[in-house]
Parts: C-alpha cells; sequence; structure tokens
C-alpha cells in the first residue's frame, strides 16, 4: 500500500513524466533528471536541518530549567512544549502569511494563510519551507521564556507566545527575508545581511525577553532593598549542559541549513559555526575566571551560545579565522552584559537578554565588519540600520502587548505562587516527588547559576532566602 | 588504507565500471549514474531517519522513567537499553524473514534469516532497509515496556521482548508491508492504508502492553479496598519532557523516513508530523485544563505522542489540515482513554496502552476517512479490518506468551522487590545513591504523573502511601 | 541578501559557469553536473554524520558524570565543554596541520596551520574534512575524561587536553590516515586497517587515560589499606544511560561518516555498528549476570560501548555475522578489563580505560582477523603492529605530560578540595543547590557504579567512605 501512495504522489508531483521514460535517455531528459535529483538532496538536507532545528526546544527547555530551581521546572517544560505546539499552529494559520506572503503591504504579507499555497497536486516546496521557518519562528519565541521564568503565569506566557509567533517575529521576518519565499523586504532590498537570524530570530527574541523582564519585574528575593543582589542558583547544572550540547548540534542545522539547499556553502558555515561557539566557550570561561577567581560554568555555558549567536548572522560572509574573533568577542560581551543588566536590575534567569539580544546585535555588526567580499561606511551602516529596525519594532510592541496582558489577564503569578512554586500553583504537579528538595533555592557562593551573579557576591556565602 | 578498503568495496558493488569510464560520457552512461545519485541519496536519507528513529529509544527509556519512581529508574535503563539490543539480535536472526522473506507461507515469511539475503558483491540495499526496520521493530517492543513498568521481572520481560521482536512483530507486518522488500501481504492487497505504522507499530506495542497489564496486575498500592484510585507519581518531569522532545525529534526519521528514498514526497510527511504533534499537545493541554482545573503536564506529553502515534497512518495521504484535526482528536481521545482504563483498573504506569494502542487505531481509521483521494465505505472498512486483526493477532498471543513466561519463568516480582524498589532488587544498583531519596514515591496532588489521575482524586491532597 | 551572498559564494566557488549556462545540455556538460550532485550529497553526509560526532561529547559529559558523585557534576561539564572548545581551536590552529599537511617530515605534516588550506575561492572540501576530523579529536581528548574525573585541577585538565589535541592525536592520526587529505603515513602505507579509529581514535584516548590514571592516582577512599576495594558510585544511572544512548546514535556518524562520501557502502558499516553494540550490550549484561548475580547496568551499558569501539576499526571490512561476534568479545571483555584495572588499582571511575582502550585494541585486532577479504599473518601482524605503535607514541608521551604538569602546574586537588567536591572547590558552584545531597558518595551494594566492582564487594553491604 505504502508503494502504491507513492506511486499516487509521484504522478500528483508532476514528475511521473520525468521518470518514468522508457523511452532511451537524452541530454535535456537526464538534465532534468540531474536538477530533480538535486532538488531531492535539497529536500532532504532542508528537513534534516529542521529536524536539528526543531530540537533546539530541548535545548532551551533544558538550559533553562537547569539555570532555574526545581520547584518551576513542570512550568518551564510546559512553557516550552506550548510555545512550540502553539506556535507551529499560529505560524502555519497566520505567522508564514505574514512574512512570506506573496501580495503583501510593503510591511507584511497578506496571503498564503493556513498554508493555502499547496494544494494536491502543487510544488511541495513550500512544505519543505515552512517547516524550516516554523522551527525559527519557534526558537524566537522560546527565546523569552528563560527571561521571564518563575514568575509569569501560564496563561499570559502562551498568549504573548502565540502572538509573538503570529504576528511580531513574521512581520519583522518580513523585512529582512521575504524574499527568500514568493514576498520582499525593505531590509533586504538596502543590503543587509542576516544570513541565519542573529537579528531575524535572536535579538526579536532577546528584545522581547527585555521588554518581558522589564513589566515583569524581578524574582522575589534576587535583588534586596539595600541594594545587594542575591544570585539565585538554577537546580541542574548537569541538566543546562546538556542543553546547551543540543543546542549547540541544533545550530549545525540552524545556520548551514538556512542554506536550504545541499551545496557547498554549507561546509564554511558549518567550521565557522563550531570555531565562533568554541571561542566563545573558552573566552567566557576566562573572562569569568578573571571577573570571579574561578572559571564559572554558567558563563562558560552561555559564552558558547554567545559564539553561536554572534555567528549566525555572518557564517556565510566571513573567514574561519573572523569566526574565531566573532566568537571570542561574544564570549566576552556576554559576561559582561550578563552583569550590566543585573546591576540595572533587570532580573534575566537564564541570561537570555544578553545571549540572544545583546549578542545578535553584535553578530549582525560583525557580519558587516568582517564581510569576506570588504566592508564600508554603508555596509556597517545598513547593519546598524537592521539592529535598530529590530529593537524598535520588536521591544515597543512586545513591552505594549506584556502590559495589555498584565492588565487584562494578568502577567504574574502572585507572591505566595511564586514562592510555593509554578509547579504546584499553576500545574498542580511536582517535577520531583520522590526527592527532598529544599525550599528556598539552594545554596552556593554564587558562581554556580547561569545568570549574573555580581563580584561583590561571589564572596559571601549566604544562601538565597525568599520573602 | 581507507582509500584502499573503499576502492575494494567499490569494485565489489558492481558500480566500478559505471564510474571508472574514461570513456566519453553518453547519455546512457549518464542517465546510469544519475540513478546511482539518486540511490546515494535514498541511502543516506534512510540511514539518516534510521539513526533519528533509534535515538526514540532513549526517549522511550526518558518518558517511561521520568513517569515512574526513583527507585525504578535502573530496571528501566535495562529494559529499554536490552529490548533494543536484544530485539537487535532477534530481527537479524529471524524477524526480518518473517517479515520480508521472499519466500513466504502466505502469513509469513519463511527466508533471509540472519541477513542471509546479503552476501559480499550483492546489493547493500537489503542492508539499509534491514537497518531502517530494525528501529521500527525495537519501537514496537520498547512500547510494551512503560505499561509494565515498576513490577516486571527482568527476566520475564527480556525474555518477553525477544519473543516480540522476532514473531509478534514481524508476522503482522509482513500482512501489512511485506512487499516493501521481497515478500507481500494480505492487508496490503486488500489497499490498507498504514504509511508508517499507527497500526503496525504502535498498536502492535499497544495492545500487547494490555496484554501485560492485565496479566501483571495493577502495582501495588494503585487501586485500593475501598474503590480510590491513587496516583502514583513520576519522578522527574525534566526527563520525562527530555523524553517527548527526543521522540517528536525521533518521528522526523520514523514518518518520512518511511518513504526510504529522498524525494519531494517528505516534505509534506514531514508538515503533518510536526502539526499533527502541536495539536495533539494543545488539545490535551486544554482537555486536561477543564477536566482537572489545571493544564497537566504528563497529560500535554502525551497529548503529543498521541498526534505523533494518530498521524503516523494517514502522514503520506491527508492535508496539512486534516493532521492539524487528527492530531488534535488524538490529544482528547488520549486524554479520556488514560482515564478510561484507570477507571477499569489496568494499571498502566506511562499510558502507554493509550498513546499507542487507541491513537494507534485512530490513527488507522483517520487515513481512510481524511484520505486525500477521497474516501468511501471500502477504503474505510479495509482499515477497520486492519485495525482488528491487529488486535486479533496481537492481543490473544501477547496475552498466551505473557501466562505462559508467568507460570514458567515468573512475570512478576516479589512484594517486598515491588516495595524496595527494582533497581536493588533486580540489579543491584542505585539510581540516585548521592540523593535523599523517599521510600513512599512522592507526594502532590496527582496530576503530575503522566498516567491516570481521575478527577475525583485531584482534589484530595493525600500522599501516596503503598502497603 | 541571503540569495545575494549565495549567488556571490556560487561564482567565488568556480561552479556558477556550470549551472549558470543557458546553451543546451552536453553529455560532458551533464557529467559535470552529475558530478557536482554526487559531490553535494558527499557534503552533506560528511557534515551531518560529523554533526552526529559532534553530539557524542553531550554523551560523553553525560555517562562520565552519571557514573560519578554529583558533588563533581560541574566539573565534568566543564571539562567536556572545554576538551571540545580547546580541541576545536588546538586543532585549528596546529592539529589539523600536523595530521594531514601537504608537506611532511615523515613523521607529521607541517602545512595548513590555521586552515591556511583555504582561501576565498578555493575548494571548500577542506572545510568539510577539517569538519568531521575536529569532531574525531575531540573525541579523543574527551575520553581520558573519565579515566582522570574526581580527582584532576581543572587547569591541568584543559592544559593536557589542548596538547592532546594539538599534538599527541594528530602526530599518531597522520600514521594511520595521513593520505585521506593530502598527506601519507607509514602505517597506512604497510597496510594498516584502522576505517574509523579504534586505535587511531580511542586506543590513543584510552592509553592517554591509563597514563593519566596512574600519574593521578586512585580516589581517596577507593582501595583501602586492607586491601579492599571500595565501590564509589554513580549519582545519576538516567543519565548514565542517556548518555550511552547518545554515544550510539553519534557512532552512526562516526563509522558510516568515515566514508566522508555519500555512497552504498555506509548500508554495511551501519548495520555492523548496531549489530556489534547490540551484541556488546547484550554480553555484557550476561557476563555480569554470571560474575555478580545480577544484570548489572553500568557493565551492560560499558558493553554497548564496548561493542562500539571494536566495530569502529573493521566496520566497513567484514561480515555482520562477523560484526555480531566482534561486538559480543568485547562485551566479555570490557567487563573482565574492567575488573583487571581495579585489581591493579587503577582507579578509572567510569571504565574508559578497558572500554576505549583494551577493545580499541580487540577491534583493531579483529579487523585483521575477520576481514572480508581473507586474512593471513602479514595482514594480523601489522594490525598488532598498529595497536603496538599506538601505545608506544601515546602512553610514554602523556606519561610525560602529566608528570611535567604535575610537577610545574599541578595534576591533582588537594584531598581537601577532593573530599568538598570539586564544584565548589574549582568553580565556586553547586550542581543540585535544590537538593540533599549527601556528603559521602552513596550508599548501596557496589554493582550500581559504571566502573569496577569486584565481585568481592557485591556482598558487602557497607557503605562508602572517605577519608
Amino acid at each position: 500500500m505504502r508503494k502504491t501512495i507513492l506511486t499516487i504522489l509521484f504522478v500528483l508531483c508532476g514528475i511521473g513524466r520525468v521518470w518514468a521514460g522508457d523511452e532511451p535517455p537524452t541530454p535535456e531528459s537526464n538534465k532534468n533528471l540531474i536538477d530533480l535529483v538535486q532538488t531531492h538532496a535539497d529536500y532532504v538536507w532542508t528537513l534534516v536541518a529542521a529536524a536539528l532545528v526543531f530540537f533546539m526546544q530541548a535545548g532551551f527547555a533544558l538550559v533553562e530549567s537547569g539555570f532555574t530551581r526545581a520547584k518551576n521546572a513542570i512550568n518551564i517544560m510546559m512553557k516550552n512544549l506550548m510555545d512550540f505546539s502553539m506556535g507551529t499552529l499560529a505560524f502555519w494559520a497566520v505567522g508564514f502569511a505574514l512574512m512570506f506572503g506573496a501580495t503583501s503591504t510593503g510591511w507584511f504579507g497578506t496571503s498564503g494563510f493556513f498554508l493555502s499555497d499547496f494544494s494536491v497536486g502543487s510544488d511541495p516546496w513550500v512544505l519543505a519551507f515552512w517547516m524550516f521557518q516554523a522551527v525559527f519562528c519557534a526558537t524566537a519565541a522560546t527565546i523569552v521564556s528563560g527571561a521571564m521564568a518563575e514568575r509569569t503565569r501560564f496563561i499570559g506566557y502562551i498568549l504573548y507566545s502565540a502572538i509573538l509567533s503570529a504576528i511580531i517575529y513574521p512581520v519583522f521576518g518580513s523585512w529582512a527575508w521575504g524574499s527568500l519565499y514568493k514576498g520582499s523586504g525593505w531590509l533586504e532590498g538596502l543590503g543587509f545581511i542576516d544570513f541565519a537570524g542573529s537579528t531575524v530570530v535572536h535579538s526579536v527574541g532577546g528584545w522581547a525577553a527585555l521588554a518581558g523582564a522589564i513589566v515583569l519585574g524581578p524574582r522575589m528575593g534576587k535583588y534586596t532593598k539595600d541594594g545587594r543582589i542575591k544570585p539565585i542558583l538554577g537546580h541542574s547544572m548537569p541538566l543546562a549542559a546538556l542543553g546547551v550540547f543540543i543546542l549547540w548540534l541544533g545550530w549545525f542545522g540552524f545556520n548551514p541549513g538556512s542554506t536550504t539547499a545541499a551545496n557547498k556553502d554549507i561546509a564554511m558555515i558549518f567550521v565557522n559555526t563550531n570555531l565562533a561557539a568554541a571561542a566563545g566557550a573558552v573566552l567566557a570561561m576566562f573572562t569569568s575566571w578573571i571577573r570571579f577567581g574561578k572559571p564559572e560554568v554558567g558563563m562558560s555555558l552561555n559564552g558558547a551560545l554567545a559564539g553561536l549567536v554572534a555567528i549566525t548572522s555572518p557564517c556565510a560572509s566571513v573567514t574561519p579565522l573572523s569566526a574565531v574573533i566573532i566568537g571570542a568577542a561574544g564570549g566576552v560581551i556576554v559576561v559582561l552584559s550578563v552583569l550590566f543588566f543585573d546591576k540595572i536590575r533587570v532580573d534575566d534567569p537564564v541570561g537570555a537578554i544578553s545571549v540572544h539580544g545583546v549578542c545578535g546585535a553584535w553578530g549582525t555588526l560583525a557580519a558587516g565588519i568582517f564581510n569576506i567580499g570588504g566592508t564600508s561606511a554603508k555596509i556597517i551602516g545598513v547593519q546598524v540600520l537592521g539592529v535598530a529596525a529590530c529593537f524598535l519594532w520588536v521591544f515597543p510592541t512586545a513591552f505594549l502587548l506584556f502590559k495589555l496582558i498584565d492588565k487584562f489577564v494578568g502577567l504574574r503569578v502572585s507572591p505566595e505562587e511564586e514562592m510555593e512554586g509554578l509547579d504546584i500553583a499553576e500545574h498542580g504537579g511536582n517535577a520531583y516527588p520522590d526527592f527532598e528538595v529544599s525550599s528556598y533555592g539552594g545554596v552556593g557562593i554564587g558562581v554556580g547559576s547561569g545568570s549574573a551573579p555580581v563580584a561583590e557576591e561571589v564572596s559571601s556565602l549566604e544562601p538565597v532566602r525568599q520573602t
């Protein structure tokens, strides 16, 4: 039966003609077949890459969960499961049309809702392309989750997440990537370089995360009245580290897969991606070593992610040596940025704003500065414009959205629920019922969390207490 | 030396002739080369997909382990490791021959034992095909493990698992898929649609799981004499959630890989798979929200799996919109089914019977109902026949097998061993020796397990106690 | 913009000519295109395989962490993150040139530092090939980490790790694999068979691990003065098991990917890899069952790895039946070897020396013995020579290196730091701050660790205490 279906689909796809021929091959028929085989390779590569990018959802879930407390682990898994699931449906129904629609207002597309570009017998490329774009969209959405961890109402989160996937991400995406399918975009028209989305994906997520963290306010007990910053330790460094390894793996789909074609270019993109990640991890480790006196695990893990985010935009248009420099700089920047946001009391439990927002901006600028074909004030200017456009579109929109949700639905849980943990309060569950879990979130010297320990705190051996 | 080996193999494979030619290319020689390159792409795609399906073993191990108690975690890892390892050897020695043998009794194949279809110099396609089928077989075997968790003797389990891989799964598989290699099958002859195995793989596993759970009886303390149902919470929701993400990833090999060819069809299959999973997760979440008052994590995770199982049969022959509907229905069905089996006191710690048996049946019917080429009473009738044939072959056979094992080997551990935990009793080990693990399996309000909390229980805040 | 970049790269790569043609296709132009499409498939396969091999880093991190104590979990994650990150940079700067340089001293290459073989417009194959080789190099480096776990200073570890990646691994690699890119090697000149690196990768790692374990000495409390061996239990068997599943998955890139070409050979390699792993797991389980009275999880997991290591050399040149035998023997050998090293008081917390060193040697010999094209004393002699050359190069060099590091930097932490755990001492962190973690490393009957419980110990129910 399987064969029958395949045969039917084959014929429907209009390729039966090409293959079926019992007639002797000609150069023309061969050329058609060669194009077809190349197309098959493109499908395989694009979809394998999409699978790897999908897996990043697990990576984000583990990083976020590992860097936060045990009492919120179910909530984090639910948010990550749901932002992908709701996001998939939202991007199918609305987002893809806004981002890549053949007809457009100039600011967003207006056709192709519910994958209506595809029908039986039409070219299935739109499906492969949709799949790859859908997992990208979900990446942007899930980034926000980390910065808003441990205090957000679940209903508020999934509402926001669906709207980001349906509207906020696709609109900016249409400006920078619209022409990849049928649309077009004003930013790419100016020459904006963002090959795999340092800005389109990561900064969009990062600036929305910033808006969310500001509207929510910090977790209870994070910043004391006397001006001290209390580290709140993550509950499982092995899960966080596994998450980073999974993200690194997923990035081998994210960046090289953005060719959406099986070609030789993927090699350089792959190598650049790996070198930048390695350099980011090493430099963040040394930066934390110098700053805190010890090589800190949370910073090192975030350093790898910083390198990956930074190389995402320039991965196809810089040399491997440049990739090392870009990643290394990302590793330093992320440590300083985490400390900065902690200083200004924006509580980001996993460092998402720094990793994705700030390093996304850095990577986008780097794509102009280190451009393999040479750079110019104009190239860099366009990159700056793209970075600014992203911030100016995403931050105010997301800020408004969070304010509206806060007002009409409720964005933050009650202090009692926050203390009890979101797992019980929001989901009636317990992530680790067989284990003795301490209620106050752990003791430690402060450089074991994935987030923002300030140097002053490192010497303090006081446990974190919430009240 | 590596080159030398490759050269030898190359020549052995009989393709040296085609490549080596210094003669000028002709349309005929080019056509042969084009076919060869397409074949290479088919090998790559089929084997990459097989690798993804293999990884589902880790997903099953984590879901099952996360949804059960810490004191049985080693046992679950051992069962999952061994059903794949024993299953691989059993499918190599016996199963593949029964399923795909060139000669056949009409009910099962009778040639190709120990991969004897392959010899030096023969076409290695049988090896690629075997690999893909072997990981499918192991999936069916491992499904049973979850429903029988926390009370099965290890020796009984590996015995049953080897027999399922060697006989029960392959015999049914030959009816529905025999012609994919050299065999043939009566069900596929009637037009039965089961592209990637909602019935062949998942229902086979699910109905064997049902037989096992019935023969074993419920875990101690699960159902009290006064008619109450005690939730027994799983010990790690992060591991369970990671398992679901891994399974979702693996399904991108499972369904699209079932083309065993690199072609354009994989795009629609991929998209349908993803949409159904997303819809299943979302609908299961809302169903649990309505039923229990909170969005429950175990149900949501099982909802994603339900959508995936349901779309497995129809993935290549329905539209994306139908995939959303099929997955969404799966998400509702799985919640109701879990509650039903708990009500009739079939203790299935992870919900495997509902996810794989019931949703497998639903998906197979859906393949008839939503068929892209139109449906008919006849088409649906054949689907019903296939679903019934599966149940009538698997359930009695597995039931008998479990009864025989119970009688001659022993299927269930002693009450003392069950209380102590299978890790110590069966393996002399301790999964978490550095942690304080509570002896009675956790406290909670009952909607944190992956299995069947009934609504009546949700309001009860009583801890689970076993005696 | 993405399209623009692609176009530029396209032209740079010199393939624009071939594709762009509006002229009618000829057999010659078609032949060029066919070669190009095959090349694209080779890139895709090689890089997908590289991604899978990369993921083995996560597998090693989990196995090593799961088999050791909670108090050292951050340290282990940091070592695994850093040996890959430092190793990537070291292999980029130095290692690749020593291993594959076009110019050579006869003992190692002398050109291609910092990927200088690649420049804009040149063939990017060197990048794809580098990527695949870089993840291999990192595998060798990370093997050592397990044997030196729980007592090594972090600074000493990363120093050693960088030198192994830059020098020790590449020099031996050049002898056996140099001709795979531009170099050549004396061992391969003799006909040495090591298709995917049982010796080149695994034994190199294993013998360096042996040197490290000897120089370091055993963990405190492991061997008592009265001659007893205390099992020190690993802290998370689920993480260890997940690690083994990930490694098994990664090996589907490691072995079949070593073709660095999309061809039919990958099928047999894939099947052999899987069969050997399965046989190794099953036989190790039964061996542990006979030896200890129970099927032990650590041994079973290591049995799968033993099978995988053993088949790595012969995977492309033996039949599937031979693969079963080779893997099965590996499963027995690893159990005996673990017991042996414990008896002679070489403390290897995860069994790395046995899995990678000993089974690597076994696999390399097996490649000669079971050679598909027949064997001879000469073939086996060359294999023995290769095994010996590896030991004689790696063990003394690594021994000296560790001694030098010990003397000038310090290789082992202080007894106080070892007791406290490396997480606090070396990284100022706590891997599990929300959980009650016992200070002495767990209680148990001794067959729950991944390492070397001796039978005499199994009956002792005494907890492990350190001091």
